[in-house]
């Protein structure tokens, strides 16, 4: 069953987070992949590049695949654990694995899918946290809009 | 804070159904609203009549909505109880308050959504129920599409 590489999955999603770390928006990068290996799509998100707060890495990557019958034999790879907006996109659609590059900065909804049965793969990838908290730290507000939380005091 | 009118809101949930059905698409629609009545944003699946996996009724509300820096102070509509990505949807930016037309022919995380929070408001429709009734019946194949899920073996 698990024919993919997780570190060379991830290697796409860190490209997407880069692309968009580069436009100035939110780098988080994302792609879903068969259990075999076979790109199915690729995204990042796009909240300040097509000012869509719909457009979460994920979600991006889920559209670029397209419309299938069902997502049994497919992985999401994503920098950042999912939030719960991207978890959720993870169980109604029955993704069978997701792997992570990070959730030392955001922690989201990935325990909660392995309750339910998805398959998880927690890398910790020091690029990954790396980019998050330069992220982080030079956008704050950008940041906590992009999860729908306000800025603690202290920003 | 429940100045909203929870028939009046859905009023519009139900013509971006209606619309959606029109167009030969999954007859699901949303509105995102304040607390206070005031239209932020509305929409309907669009599956079909964009392609998009990733654009179910709520999201796509949410999307035409535009960026917010939270959304402690919205109201989200849907004429369906919102499946799992939606669900994750509402928890992840804080959605106040659901209105839901019906889950009589399909329920999704409103519970859950009432677990952590989030007021629940289910009008059980008949027109929403008729309208989803129909199209389940009429296009099987669309709908467990929609919701990622294999038809059953009688279908």
């Amino acid at each position: 069953m698990t024919a993919f590489d997780p570190a060379a999955l991830l290697t796409v999603a860190r490209e997407e987070a880069r692309t968009g770390e580069a436009e100035g928006g939110v780098p988080i990068g994302a792609a879903l992949f068969t259990v075999t290996g076979e790109l199915l799509g690729r995204g990042h998100n796009r909240r300040v590049q097509d000012d869509d707060p719909s457009m979460h890495a994920e979600t991006s990557a889920f559209r670029a695949a397209g419309r299938r019958p069902h997502y049994r034999d497919t992985v999401m790879v994503t920098t950042l654990s999912p939030c719960w907006y991207c978890s959720g996109l993870v169980r109604q659609f029955g993704i069978s694995h997701v792997v992570i590059g990070e959730a030392r900065t955001f922690s989201g909804g990935h325990d909660w899918l392995a309750e339910h049965g998805v398959g998880i793969t927690l890398l910790e990838d020091p690029e990954c946290i790396a980019m998050m908290t330069r992220f982080i730290e030079r956008r704050p507000e950008l940041w906590f809009e992009d999860i729908g939380t306000e800025p603690p005091p202290e920003h």
